[in-house]
């Protein structure tokens, strides 16, 4: 379906060709992605193809599952590799489900732009339309290297476990490749006492690390070890997900007890919270010393759906947000380290209410902070616009760090980072009608928020 | 007061021209009217007529009667039914405090629309506005039963206690009379312990199901009994409105214990929200296996004023939201029955910060899960545009229920209905404008959001 | 720089002239400052000249200087009186960060305005800027005294300790200058026991009340007479800031036990939390018996980054809010007294997810109860935007009380005035174009949001 070269933009005649102007300046700059779940292995074989649009549009992207699912077609019907081309055909005579949802903007997007998908997706059109992305999607085009360039990513941050080898990393390295695909250390598994596999991940990174784990402080020579990888690996940042942003610093010895109970088995009941709140302050400390910037991507109810999760796993859409707090849970980290000139707190949020209350004015004042951009349900033209109305009057654009795509779909990359930019441009024309700035000003501020904040906390 | 034609629509042209182009669509539509208090007497007679404009628009509006306390206009004055020209008069030259409020919105809409009145509501025109609306409720043409005719309206649902013998319905039907007035299973006195008349309820319930109630065991099948007998008077759903949507699963032995102890009178502390948290998850489970929608109305702090209580009763004004959680507290329910096709959960909410949290994400994935319109303090033009900013993009159209009225006023029915689907036509021109969704798909849209989403949710 | 006429209005042509036609209506009326935090020795002396603009803009301002600090520039370069005209540099050249910022528009306003700035604040033209400005400020047009009625104020409300002696309000006063400075009443470090100099506060207040304090009954006593003698002295307002809104009335005895503990220096736990609460009854009470209005502030966590507190002290940009409640934390004190007539009790808050939620209805129901308006991270373009969308529909604009420019800063009170006009104008004017009032209510309404509700409001 064609796409309207000026969409998204307010529809005022004025605002929307200020608008405009501020977005031609950065329509075509490179993409840095620092923060995304794209799979490193696409890029280590030159020659990866993907398949077929399922493959590729659907069966990884749970924002999409959900909708389906929301409507009583299970996932029987929809996570199958047996017979994709029905599954295409269901997905398109449900595709009027997406109106008006940011998914429907970024498949809109990824058909016409990538593809030349030149009609609209519906049941009829369903079949011409895989026939014709799977013919294009054999083609060299089409691989994801070439994609790479062919969006201009200058950066692509995948997102990965403590313990992995980063082989495909490796892979791409020594391939001489010149893309540019960087780890970010993830140690979510080990630092959560509660997951079931954690003694597992304990023993897995002994072995990654070659590091005896007998102890807390090994545990934590261990981790110090990997982020040292990591970054030899080029990474610049780290990443958690705990179920809150709770912090707290204990003892040295309260915390070999804890490690020790978790080593048997046998935690006690509120073990999993406080190693996790101490973790926090000590995965600062560690960003302090090696220079990674930290980020936190808080309060999620992970898989609320038992029975999904049992048959269909994680990732289907059943991850659902919880009211968070930073003011009080975030203070004994921002006692230690919250005026260090080192230190990059990345905050996440999904919890809107926090965000004028908590979160823009924690930023607009500690020196460590800086507030990521809206993530997630929140990535999206509404999202953004809240974001931008409720963050920026106390933050400052100084205190963001422009945008993350976070997606594991590669084809969305730039559709996101192209909603972003028009959110961008159009916030900025609001200003600049308005009186606000000047136009000197906003063209420095839409550049700042395309690639000059996200290059900057990032190290990139 | 002239009405624009217009109205409410944003003001830049493009827009306002896209959104009175689809609003015309549907404006002449009939309305469906699934969950609201309109008092179920007013059709059972065929001659019934409303007295004067005071009975008809201010004493039974607990939105209208507050913002007259609230400027220290006490309620003696107000809730008297001596004089009510006088009450009229007081109303009238304090009408201007109804500027800018959806009660001004809807009050300009019922005087002009249904009553013609051309003049604005002050202390000087108060009379005569009086004795024309006076002289015009005598006439025939506005007997609520031509009422319901002249309005358009196809169904309309009242809230009926589970207790209720729906005498008034019954009367409807024997009449003969072709309006479709159907009833509510309302249980909430029934399940809430705390009720100062619970047992005079159970006792009510013993009466009119004709099962003697000496268990838990017999509870459950006198409230099954009353479902069936409301299903057979029209009842497509029920309702129910917890302090907290609380949701736990105890055993029939645990729920026995607490009930005996509710029948004795003297129930443990914790009982009250136990046997409330374990009824929200029974009732779902009685919506499973009987069809009914279950309508969860929840968080709010009912009678908050108890000097005005005392005087004059509930329903007057004082009954204020509280904080409210989704996530958690639905997880117990949702674990049983949120896959279930059976099941159409409606969830309304006051505290909006739940809303692109919690619900547009649980909406957007549990197939059972469809959320409410915007209720009561939100049922506003901003409350709407609030609501689509934050509800669409997470949840879709699909897994929203287009529009419920919740009204006691007769009259303000098609006004709330039609800010509504200008709401809707405006929120749909912007997303047209946008370049986000086509004509085609506005116009479809337009009319789900009008009558298709609500008669598939309720059944009607 | 200069400033557009029609700065901050909507973009559309239609809205924008009406915002335009309704803010010169009201652009030049006298400012009405019920609360804020400017030095009344600013006026005692009439010769009193500000030295500087660094002295003037930025060094009083935690607004400004926190966001320096929060981009790493340390307070022991900017809070230093040597050097002035270094500092005025560091902020220049750092003056990109307040882009879209409510302190750049504050600012930008002050210089074009008051100075007549013309050029653009950059590293470059610092130092003529300070040229400018110093030597403006030695003018006789520019001490405290003149600027009060080049501003055209009409009374400005500053903030004192309940042992404050008002000296200076003493002062102004036998200077026979018609300028109306009021005090208001704060007892906060007499009613915070957790407070580190709490028994040197009683000490004080013994000392300037004449009354003997061994007793919680002579300790109100002496509060009565401290809010007598404010009376005497012009306030017509007292104001408290507790942690949370948290309300409860403890009997007499009860409270003399507390009293005593913490005279002897040893509070229990629980007694700092239940003196506060009991407090804010009896304050209300006392608002009652003498006619003080009674403003609550909570819901603030004070002084959030102790390095700062410790080298640089309180009010230093560290002040971060909290999540509050009010439906059950109030409940105590408006069961006594909110619906009492002399009861004028004005709510501020900054956790906005309470808007919609609790105070939109409570103000909409109870007399007692105001809504104060936008504050601190809340008084700006989008907070007012946000307040006037989330509150109006549901309070009604005669619930609310106009505007506070709770400030430190004289200078900016014409500013933020003037952002309140502006944004009162283009509310009202999207209401006018939207066909929901009329010209001849917007006009009225204007009025009102400028001087009419917060003389009413504030008894002034």
């Amino acid at each position: 379906m064609p796409l309207d070269p000026a969409r998204l933009f307010d529809p005022d005649p004025t605002q929307k060709s200020a608008a405009m102007y501020l977005y031609e300046l950065v329509a075509k700059k490179p993409i840095y992605s620092p923060h995304g779940h794209v799979n490193p292995a696409f890029f280590s074989k030159p020659n990866y193809h993907f398949k077929n649009p399922v493959e590729l549009f659907i069966q990884p992207d749970h924002y999409v599952i959900r909708m389906l699912y929301s409507q009583g077609i299970t996932y029987d019907r929809i996570l199958t590799s047996e017979n994709p081309r029905a599954v295409w055909q269901l997905f398109a005579s449900n595709y009027f489900l997406y109106r008006g949802t940011p998914s429907g903007i970024w498949l809109d997007h990824e058909m016409w732009e990538v593809f030349g998908v030149k009609e609209k997706l519906t049941g009829d059109s369903a079949d011409r339309i895989y026939d014709q992305i799977v013919h294009m999607l054999a083609g060299e085009e089409f691989t994801p290297r070439n994609l790479y360039k062919k969006f201009s990513i200058a950066v692509l941050a995948t997102t990965d476990s403590a313990t992995d080898t980063l082989e495909h990393h490796q892979a791409i390295l020594n391939s001489g490749w010149d893309g540019r695909i960087i780890p970010t250390f993830r140690p979510d598994n080990l630092i959560n006492l509660n997951a079931s596999d954690w003694i597992q991940n304990i023993h897995l990174l002994e072995k990654v690390s070659g590091i005896q784990i007998g102890s807390y402080k090994e545990f934590i020579q261990a981790l110090e070890q990997r982020r040292s990888y990591f970054k030899s690996m080029g990474a610049t940042a780290s990443d958690v997900s705990p179920a809150q942003p709770i912090t707290a610093w204990l003892s040295p010895n309260e915390m070999e007890v804890i490690f020790q109970r978790a080593l048997q088995g046998k935690p006690a009941p509120p073990d999993a919270v406080n190693f996790s709140a101490h973790m926090l302050i000590e995965l600062a400390r560690m960003c302090v010393e090696d220079g990674l910037v930290m980020q936190i991507h808080p309060a999620i109810y992970r898989n609320h759906n038992p029975q999904v999760m049992k048959e269909f796993g994680p990732d289907t859409g059943f991850d659902i947000p919880v009211r968070t707090e930073f003011t009080r849970q975030l203070k004994p980290l921002l006692d230690r380290f919250g005026n260090h000139p080192n230190l990059t707190l990345i905050l996440f949020n999904l919890d809107e209410s926090a965000l004028p209350r908590e979160l823009a004015p924690l930023a607009g004042a500690y020196p460590a902070i800086k507030l990521g951009p809206p993530w997630w349900f929140l990535d999206s033209w509404n999202g953004m616009r809240r974001y931008f109305d409720q963050v920026m009057e106390t933050t400052g654009i100084y205190n963001t760090v422009g945008f993350n795509d976070d997606t594991r779909g590669l084809l969305s990359i730039p559709a996101r980072h192209d909603v972003w930019r028009r959110a961008s441009a159009n916030w900025l024309a609001g200003l600049l009608v308005r009186g606000v700035i000047d136009r000197e000003d906003a063209e420095t501020m839409i550049h700042e928020l395309t690639d000059g904040l996200v290059k900057k906390a990032y190290h990139l």
